[in-house]
């Protein structure tokens, strides 16, 4: 079984149009934030109990959870479908993933990622958007999602590619279904970031922390892909390199601490 | 010029015992969020202002940012000391970090990443408390911030080792100056996850997260270097190992989507 999730909520039009689609190619269930959680990191709620809920619409349910989207993968991988999950879909998010900064801030990321820990294999998938104040639809993802569930149907066949516990897939704004993907490696950042200083009416300072994307980007990374490029962007993950720097001097370096 | 932040907040016994032992051997900054920011991760503030104020105690000065770990950095690195931080020290944290789900889900660990990031070379330190209801004081991290100024101090003279952007440093309960340390790599878990179900009195369901500490674990992790060997881990991260899994045929393995 496939368990979707995201960080936008479950009524958001991604994760929607999402399980639309991978739940024609595969046995799926939603179980997602009640409402938006983004950058929520990986934590997950130990403080409080969590209640659930079911939504049920015209060709969609799901169970929502008043919590994180580590939450609930938590839930559904120790109680609700133990045992049971192949493999943990997380997105459509609204806006891309794409970079470090975003690897470890975004919540799309890190609801996959809390599945990879544990030895589910994971897929995070992301759409950049035009602009946020724009009312989506499930239109917007429709061929987001059409990727989604070919990329998934297509990995339960030959099962996950060997070393790579997540992928974090990005769409650029205008992907079609014959738009091109290229394999890649996340950029450092995104942004160039930017302080804004101003002063109150009492003359007490305050800053505005800011950011515009980056227009130029190396090639080969995510950034390049998706915003200059307009490919869709797969960037595979493993959790073994991420354990350790694996250098092998280190030892040497600390020798006479 | 070092600066120090970390996520429990300005007035955390950690920060004013690391500041004190830092600043005895280098020239360092404390800017830190006002109050605990636990689990906030590498989010950034950019849609309300940020204020700053100052900190002055009897050897203790401080920046505090109404903000995340990650804004600190952010407002130090581009705006209050530009240019001019040579490393980033994040902690002491109160209670360890260790595992792959603490370095995706820590605000200690992320404020130091946000630093590597951008290439500012990091270090996190973490130590393990006896119980988290306790009233803390400095004198519980002394001996861990003898170590930390000890490092600190060893690694300005020598650059940072070769290859490694981030050192997850985790001191034992009873940390010492004579106690041992190790490299290691990063757990993938340190709890044994399970979920407690609940009926309240209307007969609706509701569940409790919960986890107790592993018994046991990997040699060479560091959770069996701090909670089972007592001995002080550390854990170099390269960003270059984060940033792609890097197998060779991951492009083979889509070449038929």
């Amino acid at each position: 079984m496939i368990l979707i999730t995201n960080d936008d909520g479950v009524y958001s039009p991604g994760i929607v149009a999402l399980y639309k689609a991978v739940s024609a190619v595969a046995k799926a269930h939603v179980v997602a934030p009640k409402g938006a959680q983004s950058s929520s990191g990986m934590s997950i709620t130990f403080h409080r109990p969590l209640r659930i809920s079911r939504v049920k619409q015209r060709n969609y349910e799901a169970t929502a959870i008043v919590g994180t989207p580590a939450d609930c993968v938590f839930l559904s991988v120790h109680k609700l479908f133990r045992n049971k999950i192949e493999m943990i879909v997380s997105g459509i998010n609204i806006g891309e993933n794409i970079s470090m900064q975003s690897f470890f801030s975004s919540g799309t990321v890190s609801a996959a990622m809390s599945g990879s820990i544990i030895g589910i294999k994971s897929i995070a998938f992301s759409k950049a958007i035009e602009s946020e104040d724009e009312y989506l639809t499930e239109r917007e993802f429709r061929n987001a999602a059409w990727w989604a569930a070919k990329i998934v149907s297509y990995i339960r066949k030959r099962g996950f590619p060997a070393g790579v516990d997540l992928l974090n897939i990005n769409f650029p704004v205008n992907v079609s279904r014959k738009t091109k993907f290229e394999i890649t490696r996340m950029a450092d950042e995104m942004f160039d970031d930017y302080v804004v200083e101003r002063e109150d009416p009492r003359g007490n300072k305050y800053y505005w922390l800011a950011g515009t994307k980056k227009r130029k980007a190396e090639e080969g990374t995510d950034l390049k892909a998706v915003l200059m490029d307009g490919k869709i962007s797969v960037t595979p993950i493993s959790i073994n390199s991420i354990q350790s720097a694996g250098t092998e001097d280190i030892e040497r370096y600390f020798s006479s601490l």
